[in-house]
């Protein structure tokens, strides 16, 4: 085979690699996730929770119902509750809403919520202020556990990101690999994150060594 | 020598290196940049943009004037005006700004305001509706003339670079090097941009082959 052939083919599976390695990006808008004790109390003893729309992680939905947050200079209003209902309430915010709302807010991976500030919920004349569990998430991939190996990653793992924006292309670093037989393959950015990377629907991340 | 003192030295004088090619990164907020007509328009015959404060671009500053941005869906109040005047007026906001004001905003360099959109500037009971000049600003590094061969880079080029901010690191592709015998050497990035990655004032940039 001469040069040329050899480029051409290193180039043609290389692409072809690649391809089997990306996954979806989705950039998530602010929201909140309310324990059982925070739906009662903001919606009524036993309140269920009205499905809007189901999200691409197995279960994970977005619901009817909307909350207004309040900061200490600044109110969000209309935010989406997604459910099922956790453990533990948790409001999910970027760094502008952050801004927005007055309050220093810690970069965290999703459920790492000790010695986070907390927030008001307000839902018409119900309110419920929690103690902690308001972050910024960590920008992070859900790794679906068949899918682990093919794109050579652990639970816990730090990995880059390309993202092949228009006009921004972009190498998220300390992206958190999270993997669960729970899970479908698809990392999630933020707004801001979303913006800085020329985020279109359906656009696709690599993992870069 | 043995191998972990070859391994020491090769960090530290790497590490040397990186320093000397790393640049002060600043974070650009919303304004604008009126003509000489505009101005005329906006402030009356005439009329000279005050002195606020120098920004890091030698000559350039901000002024005292404020104006108010009108898009379709929302208006953005109290935006700085940069000085000194130029030929033409250019306004540059985030992607975030964008959605807050309804306006679909091309990525471009500087100067590039061919066939982008307009807006509606108003101060008090004056107000011009410029026909183009509407732009989310692509990232760049401004680079002096005396730093161009020392970063290794020309006018025009596209680079990758990596910014170590807290937990939150990444590589910005598609940053445009503008090299100028009358430019400090600063990197310009948006919030948007300043949000995703982990930003803090004083933070450098570093340009990756």
């Amino acid at each position: 085979m001469d040069d040329k052939l050899i480029d051409l083919l290193v180039d043609k599976i290389s692409e072809k690699l690649n391809e089997s390695q990306s996954f979806l990006v989705e950039a998530s808008g602010r929201h909140v996730h309310l324990s059982r004790k925070d739906i009662d109390a903001l919606f009524g003893e036993g309140y269920q929770l009205k499905l809007d729309r189901y999200l691409s992680q197995p279960g994970q939905f977005v619901s009817r119902e909307r909350l207004t947050l309040v900061g200490p200079k600044g109110v969000l209003q209309n935010v989406v509750i997604l459910g099922p209902e956790r453990a533990d309430s948790q409001v999910e915010v970027s760094a502008t809403d952050a801004l927005t709302l007055g309050q220093k807010v810690p970069i965290r991976e999703s459920g790492n919520i000790e010695n986070t500030p907390g927030i008001t919920l307000v839902n018409g004349n119900r309110s419920v202020t929690i103690d902690k569990g308001l972050i910024v998430a960590q920008r992070h991939v859900h790794v679906a556990e068949k899918d682990a190996a093919k794109l050579n990653v652990n639970h816990g793992d730090i990995v880059k990101v390309k993202i092949a924006g228009e006009n921004r292309s972009l190498i998220f670093d300390d992206v958190v690999i999270r993997v669960s037989e729970k899970f479908a393959t698809v990392m999630h950015i933020d707004y801001d994150e979303a913006n800085a990377c020329g985020f279109t629907k359906g656009i696709k991340g690599t993992i870069v060594k």
